[in-house]
C-alpha cells in the first residue's frame, strides 16, 4: 500500500477495512478525535459514538517534524523503528505495552489500546502522585527488555537479527547524537539561547573541557556499543501510568545501544523531577518517595537482570561450562555492577542537556519565575557534572542517592 | 546467475567471459593449476601458455569446509565478506590489496592479481627473512583501514552502511566466537587433544579463572563493540610479502568489530614468531630483529593512526568547535592508547587459543620434537597469560617487548 497522510475523515475510513480493529469495535459508528501534544506524529483517539469507552489510537508518521511542518524534513521511517521495537517489546514483556491492533510500515501507522486511565507519567510525578507500583513494574520492563535482546541470552545470529532490524534508524540516532550528546554544551542555534545569552553559568559549562571530554566518551559508547535493543527515549513523557499498570510508549528512537543509556535516562527523568520538587512544591515527603524509589528502581533492575541471566545456561556469550560457578557468579555481578555505572554517566548527560539544549523537561525549563528556573538549573548542572565525570568511581546507589541531596 | 562448482576446465570458461580478464590476457591460451593449501576455498592459478607470467587467482567458495568435505557445511556466503572487504580496502589502500579483476557474489567467486613474486610471510618469517619495509606498510594498512571505517571518521549513516554490509557474516563470527574465545580453553573435542589429555599445563589453562574470566571480557567486547571493519583474521599467513611489497589478503573473516582486534591478531603473530626462533633456530639477531618489528608496528600505527585523525575535522563523533585544541589531543591520544592496550589483549587470547584449540600455528604446533614444542607452548602461554590478565595495565609497547623477552 501506497503512504498516503490520514486526516480524521481518511483515518476512519482507513481503518474500517481492518478486521480485527472492526472486531474490537464490533459497530461501525465511529469517530476520531486528533489528541496528544504531537511534537512528531497525528495521534487520533478513535472510539465509538455509542460505546465511548470503547476506543483506540491511531498514530501515524508524517515525513517531516509536526509541530515545525514541512520545513523540517524528518523521515516517516521513523515509524518503522516505533512498529518493530513496540512489536518486539510486546513479544518480551505484553504487560507494560499497549496492545496493538494493527501496524505498516508502509503507512507509517499503528493502531493501539487507547490508555484511558492512564496520565502522563511525568505530569503526575509534578503533581505530586506517588506510583507505588512503579519500581517494580519498570525495574522489570527494562531488566528483560535488555537482558532478552542482548548477547548475554540470544545466539550470535539472532542478535544480528535485530541488529539488521534497526541499523538502519539512522535519522533519530543522529538526532540524539547531536543534540544530546553535542550541541547542548555549545553555542548552537538549537540551544535556548534566551537562557544561554550573557548566563555565565551557560559559558562555564560550554567551557568545561574535564566534563565534555567525558560526554564524548559516552557519546562514542552510544554510538557503537551494540548491548541490547534500547527504548532510546526513556523519560518520563513516554510512560504511562496510574495506580496499578504502567506502559511503556514511543520507542522511536529504538536501536541496539549501550544497556546504560535507557536506565539513564529514567534515573535523568527521576532526578529532574526531585529537583522541581526541592526548588518548586518544597514537598520533603514526595522527595523522599523519589529518593527510595530511585533506590528501588535500580536495585530491583539489578536483581531481575541477574535472575534472568541465572535462568539461562548459554548464550552467544557464554558457553556452558567455560567458567567455574564461583568465577561467573563474581562475572556476571560485575557485569551489573558497570551497567548501573555507565547508567549514571548517561544519566548525568541526559540531565546536563535538558538545562539550554533544544527541548527541556517541564520540571526546569517549565518554571515561570527565572531565578527558581536560575535555580533548579544549578543544582541539574551539580549532580549532571558529578554522575558524568565520576560515574565509572560510583560504587553504590546510596552514593547515587548522597549526589542528589547535597546538591539541593 | 546461479552458483555452481568451477573445476579446472569450468572455471576457464567462466573467465573467458568476462571482458576485464581477457583484456588482461590478450590471449585465449589459458590454462588452470589448483594451488594454494585451500583449507577452506579453491584456488586456481589461471595462467597463459604463450606468456606464462601473465597470471591471476581465481577463488572460489564452497558451501563447505573444504579441507573436511560435504560433511562439514560452512556457507559460501563467506565470499561475499572477502569481496566486500577486498573492494572495501582496495578503495582505501589499493597498495596493500591485490588487484580485483572480477567478484561476483553469486558464484562466490573473485578473480585476482596473481602475487608470483610474495610468499605467505609467516613462511618467511620462520625462514629468518627480515622484511625491511613490513612496519612500515602493515602500520599503514591497519591505521587507514581501521581508521576510515570508524565512527571517528564516517558519518552515521555511512558507518552504518558498512555495518549492514557486513552484519549478516553470522558463520565465520560465530566460528571465532566459539573456538578462539571458549573451546580453546577448556576441555571441547575440537582442540588438539592429543597433547591436551595428561598435560598438566592444559589443565591448568582450563582451570585458570582469573585468566579465562578475563577472555570472556574480550569476548562480550569482540561481539558488541561495533569501532571498525576489521579484516578478522589478520596473521601472518593472510599476509604475502616480499623485500618492497606487502599484500593483505583473504579477508573472509570480516566484521565490524573492536579496533584492537586485528592490531592483536598481528601481534600475537609476531610474537609465536619470535617464540619459534628463541626455541628452534636460536637466531638471536633474527629476534632482535623480531622486537624492533613489533615496536615500529605499533608505534607507527599509532602515529599514522593520529594523523589521519588530525586532518579530519568533523566526523560522527566531532562537532567542530565542541571541545578546545589541547582537549582534544589528549582525548585523542588517550584513545589510541587504548586501542592498544586491548590489542595486547587481544594478542593475549591469540597466542593461548593457538596452543591448544583448533587449527595451531606453524611456529609452535609444527615443532616436531615434544620437549622443544612444550617448552614453546609453556612460553606462548606465560606471555599470553600476562597479556591478557594485564593488557589494561601497559602503558608502553617497551613494557610489551619486556613481557616478551622475560618469557623465554
Amino acid at each position: 500500500m501506497d503512504y498516503k497522510k490520514l486526516d480524521k475523515t481518511s483515518v476512519i475510513e482507513h481503518i474500517s477495512k481492518i478486521k480485527k480493529i472492526m472486531a474490537y469495535f464490533g459497530a461501525d459508528d465511529l469517530t476520531a478525535q486528533e489528541i496528544g501534544d504531537g511534537n512528531l506524529n497525528y495521534v487520533y483517539k478513535i472510539s465509538s459514538v455509542q460505546n465511548p469507552q470503547k476506543a483506540l489510537i491511531a498514530k501515524q508518521a508524517v515525513p517531516y517534524l509536526r509541530c515545525v511542518g514541512e520545513e523540517f524534513p524528518l523521515g516517516r521511517e521513523r515509524m518503522t523503528y516505533e512498529i518493530r521495537a513496540l512489536q518486539k517489546f510486546y513479544n518480551i514483556l505484553p504487560s507494560f505495552i499497549p496492545n496493538i491492533y494493527h501496524t505498516s510500515e508502509d503507512m507509517s501507522l499503528v493502531v493501539m489500546e487507547y490508555l484511558g486511565s492512564h496520565v502522563i507519567m511525568r505530569k503526575g510525578l509534578m503533581e505530586g502522585v506517588k506510583y507505588e507500583k512503579f519500581s517494580e513494574h519498570v525495574s522489570t520492563y527494562m531488566s528483560a527488555m535488555l537482558f532478552y535482546t542482548s548477547s548475554l541470552h540470544l545466539s550470535s545470529s539472532e542478535k544480528r537479527a535485530i541488529i539488521a532490524q534497526f541499523n538502519s534508524n539512522i535519522e533519530l540516532c543522529k538526532l540524539t547524537e547531536d543534540l544530546v550528546f553535542s550541541f547542548a554544551f555549545m553555542e548552537h542555534e538549537t540551544n535556548d539561547n534566551e537562557n544561554v545569552k550573557n548566563n555565565p553559568e551557560a559559558q562555564k559549562l560550554f567551557k568545561d573541557m574535564k566534563f565534555k571530554e567525558r560526554v564524548l566518551e559516552l557519546k562514542y559508547k552510544f554510538m557503537t556499543q551494540s548491548d541490547a535493543l534500547l527504548h532510546g527515549d526513556l523519560h518520563t513523557g513516554s510512560i504511562m501510568i496510574n495506580e496499578s499498570q504502567t506502559y511503556v510508549i514511543d520507542p522511536e528512537f529504538a536501536f541496539v545501544g549501550p544497556f546504560g543509556f535507557d536506565v539513564g535516562a529514567l534515573l535523568a527523568n527521576l532526578v529532574n523531577n526531585y529537583i522541581y520538587h526541592v526548588v518548586i512544591t518544597k514537598d520533603e515527603d514526595f522527595q523522599e518517595w523519589l529518593l527510595v524509589t530511585i533506590k528501588e528502581v535500580l536495585e530491583k533492575f539489578s536483581e531481575k537482570f541477574l535472575d534472568f541471566w541465572a535462568e539461562d545456561r548459554e548464550s552467544a556469550l557464554l558457553v556452558e561450562g567455560y567458567l567455574d560457578n564461583e568465577t561467573l557468579l563474581r562475572y556476571k555481578e560485575n557485569f551489573v555492577k558497570n551497567i548501573i555505572k555507565e547508567s549514571i554517566g548517561y544519566a548525568g548527560v541526559k540531565m546536563a542537556r535538558r538545562v539550554y539544549g533544544v527541548a527541556g523537561v517541564a520540571e526546569i525549563r517549565g518554571i515561570e519565575d527565572k531565578n527558581l528556573r536560575a535555580e533548579a538549573e544549578k543544582i541539574a548542572l551539580k549532580i549532571a557534572r558529578e554522575f558524568v565525570i565520576n560515574y565509572d568511581k560510583i560504587d553504590s546507589v546510596d552514593e547515587i542517592l548522597e549526589i542528589v541531596k547535597n546538591a539541593g
